[in-house]
């Protein structure tokens, strides 16, 4: 099952962008990942909030497939533990599923066009996180799936 | 009101090393912020796990005063939005508290002693985090507390 991860804003500070290749890399030794970047958009000085997150709802409906599974990070979504999150991928994957894209939106949230299209929302936490560490907690979380999936000693109960 | 970080084993990766900097430095405007790493402990492979967390639950205790207060990041804490941690965090200045201890403990969790010490317990997370990757989401919610207590443009509800 290819795992795609699409992130709007591009990863700016250095640590973020380290951690992030740090996990990346960790993670091709179990699936099939492909992390894609939606650029800031430009000139948002005069756009509302609802025009910014239509503009990057197309944005990210242009980077998913008519048969993906969409799951957006969300804060009004499902919250698991790590462990439900493995049984999860693995049922996901049981089930013949191609492709599953996680996205993580803009600091506004989702457009009414993203819902729609969403399968699931998952929320990591109760609390906020900042879009650029939400990406690489998502990674971990991925990796620590993988490799409770896998037995290995990373993760412990 | 001073904010004591209590973390078991050190950072090492460079990029958590990194953001925990970028962190403390941007806390620091706003509170007397100190961080205490407690080195690992040594010569592990032939201790159990109840060992390990009592000896790591000593040296945790001895960077604790008397009056301070302590809270644990556990598991089975209480969650909080991040408003709400903004909230905790105002309520316990305006009790005069002088000094709160936030502690993260090692890969097996606090000794029973640790638990009899402490306060309150909060947790990040249903999600089990890696315990470098905790002190980060700490302190990045701390600073989206104090950023939220100051009406700062940081954190969008």
């Amino acid at each position: 099952m290819k795992i795609k991860c699409i992130l709007c804003s591009k990863t700016n500070e250095n640590h973020w962008v380290e951690a992030m290749k740090f996990y990346e890399k960790k993670l091709k030794n179990y699936c099939s990942i492909e992390v894609i970047e939606i650029p800031d958009l430009k000139n948002t000085k005069n756009m509302d909030q609802k025009t910014i997150k239509t503009k990057e709802g197309e944005l990210i409906l242009s980077k998913i497939a008519p048969n993906e599974k969409v799951v957006l990070l969300d804060d009004k979504g499902k919250e698991f533990t790590s462990l439900q999150f493995s049984n999860y991928i693995l049922q996901n994957q049981n089930q013949s599923l191609k492709s599953i894209a996680f996205v993580v939106g803009g600091a506004y949230g989702f457009s009414d066009e993203v819902y729609k299209r969403a399968n699931e929302k998952m929320s990591l936490s109760k609390l906020t996180f900042s879009h650029q560490m939400v990406r690489v907690v998502f990674l971990e979380q991925l990796y620590r799936a993988y490799s409770i999936l896998n037995n290995e000693p990373y993760h412990h109960e």
